[in-house]
């Protein structure tokens, strides 16, 4: 009986921490990290604040583990992309853009997790996760190279060229400030921002006009 | 009588400013942002800590000012660079170049510059001075087209992919666990990390092969 009622513990204790993860994470798509203080995440969770620090020694912790997990979903859907069919600088365009697209169609979360100032513990992250993005490249890189789609180069330095590039151009467009998701989005993946982005970075692994 | 008094300590507390920046200035280049508490810098600049919330509202502040000074010599020598002598292609190369061999010769500076986690006020400046950079190099690339030395192309899309090129592709080589100072900043101005760097930018700027 005293286990059963442990687990019901535990299972609700779960819950919360499943919801106060989803309301944050809601929150700073709908307006970044700034728009979401423990009090407005506490009302959304339907918990006390109090109840948010018994899972999270701190709104940073809290705000890295959001971090984590969004951005965790991007460097997998890069992974996937680069995993599909064609040679490197076919699987490399198909990632890159597909990363373009995805941010302009999610400009506020993607924004918040490419630049948004928040604090050191996310800042840590965005270390951590711009290394972990420049590895799959990385690889692509090399194997291009192996297969002789791709010219000699240095691919470490190659692959952390193109995780700048692509976050740096889409710093501005994405930017809450200039937002405006419908326009930025365009249709059927073709966007001249995203064309123009993309030039750039396959010229520059390439070395052929585009 | 009183003026003078007034002037006198006028003149003090300028002095007191200037050396808390120059102390704060020096830890950061020796260690970072994390190597300038303001215990730290009040002992080296021969003042309680008290003065220097005199001058500063707050540590974030005085970090936010220190990033300002360093950044803005940085930008400036870009913008020094982008106006010598030759084409719009030479000068850009030459202003990239002059920035990643900069950073490798103040490595601890330059990444606390471009990466160390520090604070959303740092994070703030950081958004800032790289618009300030894309906006040097979109002026070129612009006048890189109207000369027909490069190709037609978003100069504002391809200036930020730039500035994000070569900052990100410096985070790693310049990182505090990495960093051998002597063997990144190489002789001459010709080293190859730099090379591989400005190679992709280059490329992705021209479309042409190197």
């Amino acid at each position: 009986m005293a286990y059963r009622e442990t687990e019901k513990m535990r299972n609700r204790k779960a819950e919360a921490r499943k919801r106060i993860i989803e309301c944050t994470q809601q929150r700073v798509a709908e307006g970044g990290f700034r728009n979401a203080p423990i009090t407005g995440v506490a009302e959304c969770a339907g918990v006390a604040t109090g109840t948010i620090y018994r899972h999270f020694d701190s709104k940073e912790d809290l705000f890295a583990e959001i971090f984590r997990i969004a951005t965790q979903r991007e460097v997998d859907k890069v992974a996937e992309a680069l995993q599909g069919e064609g040679n490197a600088v076919v699987r490399l365009e198909r990632a890159l853009r597909q990363f373009a697209v995805r941010s302009l169609r999610g400009p506020t979360m993607a924004w918040s997790l490419i630049a948004e100032p928040v604090d050191p513990k996310v800042e840590e992250e965005r270390l951590r996760f711009r290394r972990a993005y420049a590895e799959l490249f990385e690889r692509a890189i090399e194997e291009g190279i192996a297969e002789g789609s791709l010219p000699q180069q240095q691919a470490n330095q190659s692959s952390t060229c193109l995780v700048g590039a692509i976050a740096e151009s889409l710093v501005g467009p994405l930017s809450p400030s200039v937002v405006d998701a419908d326009s930025l989005a365009g249709n059927n993946d073709s966007h001249p921002l995203v064309d123009s982005i993309i030039c750039f970075c396959m010229q520059g692994l390439t070395g052929n006009r585009r």
